[in-house]
């Protein structure tokens, strides 16, 4: 019963993460109903994102140069080197403030359920530059789920030759959580990992 | 610290209905990270959208020739006018198979709190066809919201010379839901306006 180019635009927008059909319908009829600009300035920036923004050449992050602001940045400590599965991890941990070295891309994580092994990831330009840099520092920073504990561990096999510091992200009880919404795998690890007072 | 094309698209797409900041950031990440057909097929449609979708010049609903699929139809009993805010709506009332009748977009609803006066509404449009038309009934088919309601009452007062019937939706139980999850209103209504049974 729906018109052809709002069947389309439902179907396209059904394809993003955590729309669903009825969510896409909604927007699509949205769009029809808005103000003039708003398809337009929607269709300017997919069109910029696609045109302008290219992969860092040195790290796989996400950058309208050759190399992304975080590599060409002289105020980054060149010794650290944080290992991550995605560019949008980089953003996140860089809201955190509390990182001030460079990154590098695996473009996603291990999974052999979903077909994905270690070929499919950048990891033969992350030992060219282990190998390459002065690295005193590896972060492994991928996230605590099976396929992000599986790269760790795979990773951590990779770069057993590396003389430096490798280190992963701490596990343990989320900030600002009480123990009745923690779950039991989460509580055993923060027992398991718990941390000696410096007293 | 978001790149400047990311930054416009999560901007663009926070204006969407439902979509905050977060999942407006996601999904232009996802897009970044989609296969390469993904943001080209979501241009399209948009484009197409933008281009191709008209309003019929004869109910106001969406179409892509001058008048839509429903007023064009042969099949429609044209004795009967369905009075709706939103093109919308007519998807919405076409899926229950209930009416076969026609239908008048008003393009909105009466919202002085935002507003929306009548001048506003497709009425002198409503009243040309119903002056013009061979309508047996007329039914106003407005949402039971406070807007919707003085819609109604507003129409029910333009259209006080119709000689046919002039008709509102039922209130009453929504179907499949128990007592303990309808609310006071719903329930006091379902009883003010209970139906004589027929025996």
């Amino acid at each position: 019963m729906l018109l052809a180019p709002l069947e389309r635009l439902t179907e396209a927008l059904t394809r993003l993460p955590s729309i669903g059909p009825k969510t896409a319908r909604r927007l699509a009829y949205h769009l029809l109903d808005a103000p003039e600009g708003e398809i337009s300035e929607l269709l300017g920036a997919l069109s910029e994102l696609q045109a302008k923004v290219l992969r860092c050449t040195v790290c796989g992050n996400y950058t309208e140069q050759d190399t992304c602001a975080i590599c060409r940045s002289e105020r980054r400590d060149r010794t650290r080197l944080c290992v991550v599965a995605h560019p949008r991890d980089i953003a996140t941990f860089e809201r955190t403030g509390e990182y001030r070295g460079l990154y590098h891309v695996l473009g996603g994580l291990i999974s052999p359920i979903d077909g994905i092994g270690p070929e499919r990831l950048r990891l033969r330009e992350l030992e060219a530059r282990v190998q390459s840099g002065e690295f005193q520092e590896i972060v492994l920073a991928t996230d605590p789920t099976v396929a992000g504990e599986a790269t760790a561990m795979y990773l951590e096999d990779t770069l057993a030759e590396f003389p430096g510091e490798l280190t992963r992200l701490a596990q343990g009880l989320p900030a600002g959580s009480g123990f009745e919404y923690t779950d039991e795998i989460t509580l055993g690890r923060a027992l398991s990992r718990r941390q000696r007072l410096s007293r």
